[in-house]
């Protein structure tokens, strides 16, 4: 699908809107359906913020719900195939597919102890980061306090959610330096 | 599949609660990723509450997003065979397949100018209500204050969420009167 332009956005009936950004946020497509009163859109930013600004309004247990529909990295339902086309592209761009077998004992044992500790998986913007800083992350982060990491794996999930609209929309080079908003 | 005990679900994976509750609020499946962390459950009504407990915390936008992610009733997605299981169910409880085609002009204008006016669907519980009491109560509620019908309209979610649960869960007969939560 070629990018499309925030006019086209604007004028796209609710079905299509949530066929196009419903896993802008991991199996939440509540909240495209949320953000949709809010057009008209004015650009990849600003369009980022109304769901940054609607994630941020959820109360803890929704933080954890929106972590807990995130799939684990390398975990069984990538080895199942059973990812969402977004995730599949992101944890290859991670180079997920390539951890060695000692690499990948180390990521599943980590990933299981840290769900142990925080009742909910590890999200990292896999985008960001390649295998050896999702395996030292893990590791750094299983020492958080879960307050902590609600937030830090929530803003995470607005990384990828920034990402996977630069793949939607039509943008200028400028705006895909991240961390402006 | 046969009724759970709460024994059962209490014990569940959690990709086996997600793919048995997932949609016991339609489309909404943050809902039960959001209430995992509330085990253990004590039957049915108390997990009834945990839900509406949960979207009772949803900000305006949120319980718009909840409506939103609900068909129209004998709209185009049950024209096409594209609703859920349980929509399919509850429409057909309804008796929408036995409209006749001024009942279904006269619905599907009434439900248009709903959506015009409220930028939502009109939600009811299909299974307390038969086609006449659908209809004259779109009538009624068109009437209402955006407001209002946000509320109205999110009771009617919490209903047909009750009802999924009853045909999931184990329960006692008295635990069948709706209204009790």
């Amino acid at each position: 699908m070629s990018p499309l332009s925030i006019n086209q956005v604007n004028e796209m009936e609710y079905e299509d809107f949530i066929s196009t950004f419903g896993n802008v946020v991991e199996h939440c497509s509540l909240f495209a359906a949320a953000i949709w009163s809010q057009r008209p859109f004015h650009g990849v930013k600003q369009l980022h913020k109304t769901f940054c600004d609607f994630i941020d309004t959820l109360p803890k247990l929704g933080k954890e719900g929106i972590l807990r529909s995130h799939p684990d990295l390398a975990g069984r339902i990538a080895e199942r195939g059973l990812l969402t086309t977004e995730s599949t592209k992101e944890q290859l761009a991670a180079e997920l597919n390539t951890l060695t077998p000692e690499e990948k004992a180390n990521l599943t044992r980590l990933n299981e102890a840290y769900k142990t500790k925080f009742g909910f998986p590890f999200v990292i913007c896999a985008r960001d980061n390649k295998k050896a800083a999702i395996l030292s992350g893990l590791e750094a982060r299983l020492e958080n306090e879960t307050e902590k990491e609600v937030i830090q794996g929530v803003e995470e999930v607005k990384k990828i959610a920034f990402y996977r609209l630069l793949d939607i929309l039509q943008h200028e080079e400028a705006e895909k330096l991240i961390g402006g908003w």
